[in-house]
């Protein structure tokens, strides 16, 4: 067992208080995967728990190039202008792999970083979806207990990585260009159909009459398409970070779907499913982990899995095999003697 | 440990010589769910491996009242005139609890279901989705060892199954009626999305301008979508099951659809895929029902689940501690003491 850990305990409360350099040291040990790091991590969150929850926690996706970070940074200082107290947080597992780090350098959002009302955050680089996701829903947390009220989670719409985001926020936006369709083809399958809200960007200058065009092309489309939620159409709206066109419409339309969704009680019953499916996804996850990492089982699965894959043999039979590697112990463990 | 099952030894042989017969009897042993016939199960599987595999495995969904059987009828028909063997089988866990049964009634299809290059079977009735799709994989071998050269998995287009199914055939195809998108209010989200083929159905008398349409919007709304897969641009054709008209179109872009998989090697890939992740939901499977029945977990898994869910607890504090209840008597297990 692991020493209980050393936390400053002046750390949840200035937290609280909204100082940004503590609340960017709670994402840092958040961010840790060191044991005790982790357990200090849990009891710092465990002792903000009843500070959480009181935001919107929105989404915002889309594609490289469709100006995202200038979208953020002209929809949250309008926020701020309106009282709000913003954090950005990204979801981008490949920001190590590929390099294609979002919020990476200070240089986006420059405006927005500097306000003492907003709170930014890149993406942890490197690790797995499911550790990023993870790291990233504590980090919600902690923003929240921090007293930012407009938590927006920023991901590239390239990856697995829209589910996890769709996953664990309030509502999901989706930002295209003005490209008739064209601009999608490096976004990913499903995707569209995740959106809560649909703004086709870049509305301004040469672009207003392509982005008119697409705002109608969208509506149509999903009016054949089994979208949105219930009690709710997906709206497509125009806007333009440059000129703030639209920002004023879209704020208003996230406020719309809040209402609808507490008017219907989905609200908290979303928000109370994805707690229940973060607590399945870490259970899964680690027993998936430890099955994985089991000497008995590690002897045989890659054989296995590639006889599997070769049709040699059928996933069930192979599964049987190795989970009675997997669980044997357990049985010795309970009968305290061996069973074969 | 359970005594090694008996198997009938003529039965693998009987199935193998397309003795529908047999091929009912090793069905229904695949459905059982009682330890010693699971066994019989998987030793028969085994033994039958090799035989598998050759066959084009097509999933088809649409909502009631799309007029699936009457299409499947006609498509079967149409395909046994070409030489094929078909088999049809049926994904539909609600046909217990909602009595939605598809394929329960023998009038359906009644054509098709006396043909003798035919074999059709209704849908394990009950069970998780999680069961009824691992016995619908393995309903798919055993069919395919039968010598049925064309395998439809037929579902209802109002659940979770149809991403089951889309995950267990090579093309999923999905039915619409002419009605402009309004017949997709019945439809489960992201369906759409999973469709390799669209056919807009009943195209036929007073529908035929509907059709019509209903094909151009889809096309249109298609090219908004990310959708379909590499190398392969989602048809939206129309059919009709009762004057046989695209049916003939539809079964020419399903081979086209095949030889365009097989020369980008996507089609084995994606077997080989399919099968890799049948493993997966196995394993995790089996390792959340020891997880859920473990008597340690079992004692606070619920009070944890509702502290969660009420937000007074993070989930991943939670998970640690189940886990650890879980996971202790592999510990005390592998070394043979009490660790506290």
């Amino acid at each position: 067992m692991i020493d209980p850990p050393f936390i400053d305990p002046s750390l949840a409360v200035r937290l609280c208080q909204g100082d940004r350099r503590a609340l960017a040291q709670a994402i840092t040990l958040v961010e840790s995967t060191r044991a005790d790091h982790r357990l200090a991590a849990e009891a710092l969150i465990a002792a903000l728990m009843p500070q959480t929850g009181r935001s919107i926690r929105i989404g915002i996706s889309g594609v490289p190039g469709v100006g995202k970070s200038t979208f953020i940074e002209t929809f949250g200082l309008h926020l701020i202008g309106r009282g709000h107290r913003i954090a950005v947080l990204a979801v981008d597992p490949s920001s190590q792999r590929t390099g294609g780090s979002i919020l990476g350098d200070k240089t986006r959002m420059a405006e927005l970083t500097r306000h003492p009302a907003a709170f930014i955050r890149p993406s942890p680089s490197g690790g797995t979806l499911g550790g990023v996701a993870r790291r990233t829903r504590e980090a919600m947390l902690l923003c929240e207990a921090a007293g930012h009220d407009v938590i927006i989670v920023e991901t590239v719409g390239v990856g697995q990585s829209e589910t996890a985001v769709a996953d664990m926020v309030d509502l999901f936006m989706l930002l295209l260009l003005p490209g008739g369709g064209d601009e999608l083809q490096g976004i990913k399958k499903g995707i569209v159909e995740l959106a809560d809200l649909i703004v086709v960007n870049k509305a301004d200058g040469d672009l207003m009459a392509a982005a008119r065009q697409a705002v109608a092309d969208y509506r149509h489309a999903l009016t054949l398409l089994r979208a949105g939620r219930a009690g709710w159409r997906v709206p497509v709206l125009s806007g333009s970070a440059i000129t703030g066109q639209g920002i004023d419409a879209i704020w208003d339309e996230i406020a719309a779907f809040a209402d609808a969704m507490r008017a219907g009680g989905h609200f908290e019953a979303r928000r109370a499913e994805q707690a229940r499916s973060w607590l399945w996804s870490e259970i899964l996850g680690n027993l998936e982990a430890a099955f994985r990492s089991d000497p008995a089982v590690a002897a045989d699965l890659s054989r296995d899995e590639a006889a599997v894959i070769a049709g040699r043999v059928a996933p069930p039979t192979a599964a049987r095999a190795l989970l009675a590697r997997f669980l044997a112990p357990r049985e010795m463990g309970s009968s305290e003697k061996k069973s074969q």
